[in-house]
């Protein structure tokens, strides 16, 4: 290709200043390093993380930075040694890397990739430590190693899955982060198995993914609890069974969780990111195995509590970061499920915009009726 | 025997009030009736749970009680419908039931049984909720349905493990509780894989069997964590291959042992009862795939807590009762692993006492020399 080898200048979203609005720039993208890919990106969807880096909560947020790490897009050209992608191959940007020779990779019991962490975490590129970002020769931060509201980015080739071309990309990005952590959380996480009962408190977009996974596999009893009843009716289109809204009752809501399920339930999943739920999902699973799930993100610095008896009578307190699914392994085996109609993407989508409408986009991520807004990028 | 069918006067140590010595009383012991069992109590050890309840801070605490839930001895008489075991037969007395009916027990997923817990959880029998024991007519409460500090004492058929007649019950008696706790902590709790490291919180008789489970097991690392360091010595002869004394540093002790394994443990147990310790316990374990039990037993409403972010990232926090061992089923294996050599007893065992000198022996619970005191009951 003509830009092979050449900065690009395109337009990105820049956060310059935490919860001050994103301005569409014209950026200069560097050219791929070693072992570094240049994609430009297609479309991209909002997550809650994007969110929370731009409102400053994030104490390890870097500004000016270039946000986004749900998206989907083509290889435009790739630095030396990099062997598994080339120009034209459609692809998906991981912010979970997976190197497959670091000791997380090899241990077989985590998706945690650790190669390229040190660099990701402070928004810069492993090799030398530098944004391929830039305005006018000021760096941009990159952020969890993607950086998709921007029409071309730069990542490591342990970051990008490569996945089916016939896929609709316009569709697909949201399997770079979301959906696969609600199905992973259970599939993966949890593994629920046939007839077991769940509790999911919180039914945006990882809750409803949390659900048609849970549904999927087999379970009997899907229970939602939101705030929002409004939540209900598209629950069940994602396989929840029975709806609790906390609002309703004067119980604390793990009590009534066991007392409808003789017990409590077998698994139970935080999608929200608030530490009082995390132990209302832990204390109303059952006794003897009942397993809990934190999927949310909590705010930085705050604590889940419980009364050590919780776990010594039995239930387990776990997490998940992108469902534990293999990103460059699994995430391709996902978009295979989903042009074989195993799983859902479209359901989730109920917003789209472009690029320019960012700041549009990110109010919609706090309006109950939004799952998932994506943007189209190349316009 | 003579004695099948009436009221047997027998010595027991009476718990009158919290905190009040112990007292040797002649005590009415009531024969069994349907589903239970009347058993000569031959040896008994003290654990820290006789002591927590006899202190007054367990608030399911009942007074007056005959305290006592690790022993061995010989079953007398056996009440209506009871078939699994008949007067001769060695056994072990177990707080932990297995009914082999119940939905825990039948869940294949923990050894809580539901079975008899309503009734021993508040000091009486299950078929008439009254106690067996009484002192001139006045009953006397039972405990954790075991009451093993007396001649005799009745429990319920489901809480009775036959052993082994040629098992020594001065010895086997340890088996009623803290050793089988400690190597299934490890075992089926933890299920700990050769090569692992681990990391022991308290070298008590709890970590100690911990120890020597993960060396059954394979751990290739074995870290013993305790405050009195006289603990090492004895702590190697039970696999422990490192020690580390927290007072030796600044650094919190999880740091410590972050730097020592290159990022964290693969299993950590905490085996002291001090929530702030199980905090420490699972902050060392490692990224991705570390998982800490929790085996002691905190003071009433204290609570554990940490970031959830440490479970994001892939730890996995537990507990564990009695190891996780299925007790009809399971103590009897251990004792022919006792007698096989396959798992230590005798080292446990520091001291020998008779049932008289019960206070005593509650006394050196507290020193640090003492492991497990063995009191003979028959005297
Ligand atoms: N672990 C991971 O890898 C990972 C990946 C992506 C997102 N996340 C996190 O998952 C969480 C959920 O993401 P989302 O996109 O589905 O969010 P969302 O805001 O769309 O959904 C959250 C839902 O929770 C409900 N809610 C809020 N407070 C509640 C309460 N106290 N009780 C009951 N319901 C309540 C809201 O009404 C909403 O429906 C966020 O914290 C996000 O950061 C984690
Ligand atoms: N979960 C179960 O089923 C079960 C069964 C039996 C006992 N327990 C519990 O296990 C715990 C241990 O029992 P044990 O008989 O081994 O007790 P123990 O008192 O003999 O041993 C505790 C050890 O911890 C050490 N210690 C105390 N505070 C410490 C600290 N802050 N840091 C490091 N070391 C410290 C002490 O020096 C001692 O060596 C108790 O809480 C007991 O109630 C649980
Ligand atoms: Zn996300
Ligand atoms: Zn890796
Ligand atoms: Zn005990
Ligand atoms: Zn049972």
């Amino acid at each position: 290709m003509a830009t092979q080898g050449r900065v690009i200048t395109c337009k990105a979203a820049v956060a310059w200043e935490p919860s001050k609005p994103l301005t569409i720039e014209d950026v200069q993208v560097a050219p791929p390093q070693a072992g570094e890919v240049r994609v430009k990106i297609l479309y991209t969807a909002l997550c809650h993380t994007d969110a929370y880096t731009w409102s400053g909560q994030d104490p390890e947020g870097l500004f000016p930075c270039i946000l986004g790490h749900e998206a989907a897009g083509v290889v435009e050209s790739v630095g030396e040694g990099v062997t598994e992608v080339q120009p034209g191959d459609h692809v998906i940007p991981c912010y979970q890397a997976e190197c497959r020779e670091c000791k997380f990779c090899k241990s077989g019991k985590t998706n945690l990739c650790g190669k390229v962490r040190s660099a990701t975490g402070v928004g810069v590129m492993l090799s030398d430590r530098k944004s391929r970002f830039s305005i006018n020769g000021k760096p941009i931060y990159h952020f969890m190693g993607t950086s998709t509201f921007s029409q071309y980015t730069v990542v490591h080739d342990v970051s990008v899955a490569k996945i089916d071309p016939k896929a609709p990309l316009e569709k697909v990005c949201l399997l770079g982060c979301g959906v696969p952590t609600g199905l992973g959380a259970v599939w993966n996480t949890a593994k629920v198995e046939p007839g077991s009962n769940v509790a999911i408190f919180g039914l945006g977009t990882i809750g409803l993914a949390v659900a048609e996974g849970a549904k999927a596999a087999g379970a009997s009893r899907i229970i939602g609890i939101d705030l929002n009843s409004k939540k209900f009716d598209i629950a069940k289109n994602f396989g929840v069974t029975e709806f609790i809204n906390p609002k309703d009752h004067e119980k604390p809501i793990q009590q009534v969780i066991v007392d409808l399920t003789d017990g409590g339930v077998d698994y139970s999943f935080e999608c929200i990111g608030n530490v009082s739920v995390m132990r209302s999902a832990l204390e109303c699973c059952h006794k003897g195995w009942g397993t809990s799930i934190i999927v949310g993100v909590a705010g930085s610095g705050q604590e889940i509590s419980t009364r050590p008896f919780q776990l010594v009578t039995g239930r387990v307190w776990k997490g998940t970061a992108f469902g534990g699914f293999k990103s460059r392994s699994q995430v391709p085996m996902l978009v295979d499920k989903y042009m074989k109609k195993e799983i859902k993407i479209d359901e989730y989508i109920t917003h789209k915009l472009t690029l320019a409408e960012i700041n549009q986009a990110f109010d919609l991520l706090h309006e109950g009726g939004c799952l998932r807004c994506v943007l189209a990028v190349d316009v």
